[in-house]
């Protein structure tokens, strides 16, 4: 069977249009919802207002760093523009772009239905768990679907003019540069203010999580909006658009091998499209029973969600005729995830031996505690690697049979394909994410409104099933962020080959040798693999250190406000700290620390890769890769792990609030806030930032590295 | 000119008895120094009886699981026993248990000396600095010789009666077990100890560090002992050891290609003996001026010994007519150790910014040290990294042209002779290493036995020379491992392809190709490479969960004598606290958690090599490397800056001893413990061992693995 390509970059725009309209429906319905106390309408006007503040000053600090980088895209990419074709360079900057812009509206959106959504279900609540569930998820829905909407568009929209799955790069590129810098400045906003207003108002006051007369409460709030729906938004769409990018661009050339056709190609399309449309048809059955729990409402919606993805590819692998290799290599990425995030859960459930041994740890004080968060972490990182590892393995060797003479092409795209599978339910991934600040908001809403005990336990039963299912949604997350950047490594090698084929077209004779792969005999390789590797680390370093600078400031701010403000620590009514001068800090320094990490990561590996040429930027990646999936497990899993330490003992175990066990468990959550928001989830997209660049400046490395 | 190999067998093995002799002689000068005080020779006397008892009990233990892995090794290596050559079998199962033999015997003379150097030590201190660091010095240098000495002997007898260079390989694996587990067990008994007295002592009491009412002072003491010197001896014996069996597998692959002759592989031994001497004279020299510096005498000494090394080397590839190449890759080497040494100085050194910064976080609690001692730790492993794969890539491409027809052998030869060359001064890094327990131990000793604030002080400045020379030596080490272990991945290759030569041999035609290295493109290796990666974090969590649960017994022993012996807090004359139950505690734990790691590592790496193969393993050792040079590059930098910011506050900065800063410093320090001085070291030994397994069992991967 022939496929019209074309047909299904139709459709697929169709699906993106059709879901913005439901998105649009659903921040309508949220917002329709009725909301009448006066003090929540206040605050959360001041959250959005924060919010807009540091979105519209990181947005304008973004536009000016992506423009300067658009003139070196626009000079040298694909080809520097005195040797190759400049229209060619004229659409890598549009594709590159596009890329920033689509990120920029799926936050904005984001931002737009969750700063509504916190009140709307902090007044639902009054009415019951139910309605004030239904608000906070749709609320999440509208980033979710929006998320995935923007990318389907935009890819599409790439291949419809200029059917050159390398622009696809470009848009990667661009996506992914907002997404490092995004989720950089938005993780070190929320934890500046997070981690300082635990430090002093629960270890130093002893006063309540949240409490209203703690300055940086609302800062914190801030942060939920700009990093959790935000920053991570702006993460998935690039994990989104590069596994695309990178089947497609493996599609292309398996497509091309095979003699025409374009089934490999149109396959990715057609199971991202049906990725969103299963996850829509999730969004609208999320419900809670009458006695049922937060946490299975949000579960079931994703199983209907994976089961819809199942059938769906199934008719349509049948249908289109399809190679059910590829499939099954979607499929197995499903699965992996799925395991994935059980194995993350295992590390971060208060049920499971992990947290309970942290917790127990912190009766001997901070110390052990950390260590043993610590430790857990790191034993963490074993199942998902094997997982990702036996995936890449499984579904390589599936599909390298697709094209006889192209197994390995095959295999990588295999690889790819598995990636997209993977993220094929990331639409209810992301709304499952974006419902956590939601209702944590929520919660400090309904707690500053008076709303009253009862009305504030419903918001923290949603805020605590928000906790459970984020381990596993960013088990998922880094799952497929590990696969697409393989599978990246394979397109770079791909396109380090295209390049190659026609330098020696040009000059006549061979000028390069097809490269096979990177061999670590190659002492090149190796070295580029022992550098690629220290970034991750460097990077999540000059993060954690940001927020780490940050906090001391804030910190002093705030015990100066509980100093000098009289009445404050008493909560002496009308008496209200200086909430904009912590929000103002967080801003300030979010916005100066948001930039040197992601910069950092980027040259070093342009010199890496005009010192050592591809083979030393292909031990590049892989350093990289294993690295980058190591660290970011590790922090997100250990910080995830102290938190629910935290909340265990919260929940009244081991002395229960106010114990010493108490102050620990305060100590090691806080060392994993910036590990799980900050350091930990920004891995993913530095190096998918690296592979990008990698791919993209492959001609450069090639013709004029040193070595 | 052609060389007689046996004629530098023969020397080395002159050299090395020599150097017995001359430890010996030192021994017996630090034993006939004078001593008087009762309470010391007391102390002493159940410093040592632990360190005795425990020694034993870990030897006991180690011998039948050593003896287990004997038979394993006498069935199965280098194949298995009904296929091929019992003889060989036989030889390799001495070459083994002569390794693990060889190891304990350095270890326990390691401790014999400066378990009586301690004593010596605090009784020199009477007399003034000078003297005192001469007995120290000296003491440590008794087990710097005999690790050296007892590697050269070793290796040169295994060559006298073998000449196969494989069964160094397995003279190795015996070495590095042994190593792997003393290094653990040693860690956790030191860091459960320690970490105990502090949290229990300094943090909640308030009273000094290493206090004589402290129930857990004697076993810190121990540990000392047992862990900073016999552990750390066996770890270093290990990397000595195993970067020569590298040199000498792959230097007798270039012999024979280059046709007969013996000077790849003779200037090995030429070089390893050389170095020995050249540390014994620096031993000689080590002397404090009038006004001197211990910190200087430690540099001095170190410096000199550089400097007669490269002399030596440099007459001897003139008057033996040695490849320059060789020379240079050594020398290398040793400079770009110095370099790691360097860097790791910058991030442990309390005049720099990062202990400055850690130390200033601690104003603002306990969380915020963490996050800026783990920061830095994560940025430290950039320079070593680069330094490491710098190095390996300058010293392949120096010695690619050795033999012409086989450059990569040669390079990774070059790579392996690199790291000769950054354990030639290995010595009197040891002897070095060994000085700070020693010291330490006198310190406590001197407190003990009421020696007054002068000689305590006294003893507190050699300690701080101590540390600060620690930081560079473990550099160095690290460094010296990351090379051995990229140059065993050579040899593991290299025996690869010997076994494939045979096995085509014996069939008549070609069952398996050679192969030419390991392409991370191919799904096998990278599959590997994910999981060797997760190994050493998963390796080091479990021995930091180790000391983490022993320590919360001990925690609470301390704390129930405390409250139930009437006195004890208050120092009442007379009332001594229960010692022997937390040295008990101490050894029990240990030898309960010293195995599981190791074997944990071991299994894993047999499951991938048997079910991936060969490839498998090439991507697991490489995974392997370059996530245990990161974690062990992080654990022991973090940990070394923890210690130094919280000496910083201690030192009167920040608002001094007793502060709120010092209470978070300590924090700090004790999660740093486990970091520097269990998990962080250890990991070089389980980077190695895996290795080494890896090589030995390549015919059996080769055979019989499942895909």
């Amino acid at each position: 069977m022939s496929f019209d390509f074309d047909l299904f970059i139709i459709i697929s725009i169709a699906v993106s249009l059709m879901s913005f309209v439901v998105a649009w429906r659903l921040y309508a319905w949220v917002k329709k919802q009725p909301s009448d106390n006066k003090r929540i309408a206040e605050v959360g006007a001041m959250i959005k207002d924060g919010a807009n503040t540091f979105m519209k000053k990181e947005y304008a600090l973004l536009a000016k760093f992506a423009g300067g980088l658009g003139v070196l895209v626009l000079v040298f990419l694909p080809t520097p523009i005195w040797q190759g074709n400049a229209g060619e360079n004229f659409l890598m900057l549009l594709s590159f772009a596009s890329g920033t812009v689509f990120s920029a509206v799926a936050g904005i959106l984001g931002i737009r239905a969750s700063t509504i959504a916190n009140i709307k279900t902090a007044e639902a609540a009054k009415k019951g768990i139910r309605p004030a569930f239904m608000t906070g998820f749709r609320g999440g829905s509208v980033m979710g679907i929006a998320v995935v909407g923007a990318t389907l568009l935009g890819v599409s929209l790439i291949m419809l003019i200029t059917h050159d799955p390398t622009m696809l790069l470009g848009f990667s590129f661009g996506a992914s540069t907002l997404a490092l810098f995004a989720k950089a400045g938005g993780g070190i906003y929320t934890k500046t203010a997070d981690l300082s207003a635990d430090l002093v108002g629960k270890v130093e006051l002893n006063i309540p999580e949240d409490d209203p007369r703690n300055p940086a409460v609302i800062a914190d709030n801030v942060g939920d909006n700009v990093g959790d729906v935000a920053g991570m938004g702006a993460d998935l769409f690039d994990s989104c658009v590069a596994s695309i990018a990178a089947a497609l661009v493996l599609g292309f050339s398996l497509d091309s091998s095979a003699g025409g056709g374009s089934s490999f190609s149109a396959i990715t399309l057609c199971f991202a499209a049906g990725g969103l449309i299963a996850s829509i048809i999730g969004v609208f059955v999320a419900r809670m029973g009458e006695k049922g729990s937060p946490t299975s409402a949000l579960n079931k919606s994703t199983y209907v969600t994976t089961g819809l993805f199942a059938v769906y590819s199934i008719i349509m692998t049948l249908v289109c005729g399809f190679d059910w290799r590829i499939w099954g290599a979607s499929m197995l990425g499903l699965f992996v995830g799925m395991l994935i995030g059980i194995a993350s859960d295992y590390y971060t459930n208060d049920e499971r031996k992990p947290v309970r041994s942290a917790a127990a740890a912190a009766q001997s004080g901070p110390a052990l505690t950390i260590i043993s968060g610590i430790s857990y972490g790191l034993m963490s990182v074993l199942a998902p690697l094997i997982g990702i590892g036996v995936s890449a393995l499984i579904s390589f060797k599936l599909c390298e049979p697709l094209v006889p003479d192209e197994p390995l092409l095959g295999g990588m795209y295999g690889i790819a394909m598995a990636a997209v599978g993977m993220l094929s339910i990331v639409c209810m991934i992301i709304s499952n994410d974006a419902y956590g600040p939601i209702v944590d908001n929520a919660k400090d809403l309904a707690e500053m409104g008076g709303l009253g005990e009862e009305v504030i336990d419903i918001a923290d039963k949603l805020d605590s099933a928000g906790n459970t299912v984020k381990a596993i949604t960013k088990g998922f997350a880094i799952g497929a962020a590990g696969l697409t950047v393989i599978a990246l490594l394979g397109a770079f090698k791909s396109e380090v080959n295209e390049a190659i084929k026609v330098i020696n077209e040009a000059a006549g004779h061979t000028v390069h040798e097809l490269i096979t792969g990177f061999n670590v005999m190659d002492p090149m390789v190796f070295f580029g693999l022992l550098v690629g590797a220290a970034v991750p680390a460097v990077f999540s370093a000059m993060l954690m250190l940001g927020v780490d600078r940050n906090a001391q400031g804030m910190i002093a701010e705030i015990r100066r406000q509980f100093e000098q403000i009289p009445g404050l620590r008493e909560g002496k009514e009308g008496v209200s700290p200086d909430y904009n001068r912590c929000i103002e800090i967080s801003t300030v320094g979010a916005l100066k620390e948001l930039i040197p990490a992601g910069v950092v990561s980027i040259v070093i590996t342009l010199v890496v890769g005009f010192v050592g040429g591809v083979e030393a930027i292909g031990g590049f990646l892989t350093g990289n890769i294993v690295s980058g999936l190591l660290l970011a497990l590790f922090m997100s899993n250990a910080g995830g792990l102290w938190d629910n330490a935290k909340k265990y003992i919260e929940a009244g175990n081991l002395g229960g609030k106010g114990s010493d066990a108490h102050k620990a468990g305060v100590i090691g959550d806080t060392v994993g806030d910036p590990f799980k928001d900050t350091a930990g989830p920004s891995i993913n997209t530095q190096v998918t930032v690296v592979s990008l660049i990698s791919s993209l400046a492959s001609v450069l490395f090639l013709t004029m590295s040193i070595f």
